[in-house]
């Protein structure tokens, strides 16, 4: 499927955006450039009505040749365990640094992790997170943990990344 | 007034920017290469002293070659009624979505109403919008869906204009 | 140290991002590619542990080459009495301002100042600052007020500068 006017999937993507950004629709049509099947990782939890409406959202748009995979926390282990070969988005990192600070896990351990099983993984392998440090300093100090640890997590999958975008009213600028 | 060194202004530009980025003047200066008189359609409406500062700050800021025409809500009209052939300016657009939520009017009607405006418009026509979701995710339900209209209107716009800026300190930034 | 796939460091450079988007580390490593020494002229005060944390983090990455000077409140005298011709590195300007504000200074005036010194500068002068302005309007009039004394003071800099760039994820996207 892969077009003579797009450049091939490399290993690792980084697809950033704000909220609503269109990034996740972006992000499945550059692995739908790959043959299918491809392998869908979530990390969204639904724990209310309003995550519940927004996941079976994203999920309508996907038809059988996604394979759907929830890891709300053990995501480095998904990505590990995924068919070699076989191309995995992972929608989103910010979903699962929620996860993770919720369950209390060691924030730095966790994503220093996913770095590594990022920087490892033979691909092609396209990761979807919400830029979120482009507003006004949160008043909530979790909220500034959590604007924090998502930033340096975004700066490393980024160095790691072949290609980096930042998808803005659902058209990606290239970052790298 | 196009120089050759100015692209010629397409059918649908779409704006975008942070607040304070400089979008509005910049979209100012767009209309401008066109030959004026020039239609600047208001959407904001004064609620309170530091609006009202705003909007005279901006009406100050534009001579008597513009045509100022008031649409707090009723948007799609004044652009379907504007003179043929004549450059428009709307500023901006998630003040406009503010007065349409705060009417309780139906968000996803009146959106999808104005997207067909634009997308049949004969132009020039220009969009000014706040890019609003890079922030941390905000407490307020309320907040939360003014983003995902936004977000969605901007996906929406974007993918019928000819144009799409992101305005960075004054400076356009080219994503389509 | 510059090479040849290096552009030379231009009189004045503004180097915007999000919270933990990589922006000082990318503007160091731009200040390093000339000559040292290098003088890094911090505006951050420490107020609680967050900020000493990040402060001394800051201070951490630097070695015996930086020179490094306070200036929380005058920041235009600090660059003017900076040694001609030595590479001068400010962070962050959004700090300044932060401390403008607290000490209830003249904003207007005190931006005024900062960028009439900027423009007169012989450089190279590398200034860091927090993009604020994409997020969702805050409730709080305060942080409103500071988004868009940011907001202009960004614009007004981003006129005077040679070279302006907006870092996603540790990466520049040069914005002029």
């Amino acid at each position: 499927m892969t077009s003579s006017h797009t450049p091939p999937l490399p290993r690792l993507t980084l697809v950033l955006g704000g909220a609503r950004s269109g990034k996740s629709r972006h992000a499945e049509g550059l692995v739908a450039q790959a043959p299918p099947p491809w392998l869908y990782i979530a990390t969204a939890q639904a724990f209310d009505a309003e995550m519940e409406a927004r996941i079976a959202e994203h999920r309508g748009r996907r038809d059988a040749r996604w394979v759907t995979r929830d890891a709300p926390l053990a995501l480095a282990d998904a990505i590990r365990e995924s068919p070699p070969g076989q191309p995995v988005l992972v929608d989103c990192l910010t979903l699962w640094l929620t996860n993770v600070m919720l369950a209390e896990r060691d924030v730095a351990a966790e994503c220093a992790a996913l770095v590594a099983t990022a920087r490892e993984a033979s691909g092609p392998l396209v990761l979807v997170s919400n830029e979120v440090g482009l507003g006004i300093v949160p008043e909530n100090a979790l909220a500034r943990r959590f604007r924090d640890a998502a930033g340096r997590l975004h700066q490393d999958l980024a160095s790691a990344a072949e290609r980096v975008l930042f998808v803005v009213a659902g058209l990606p600028m290239t970052v790298k």
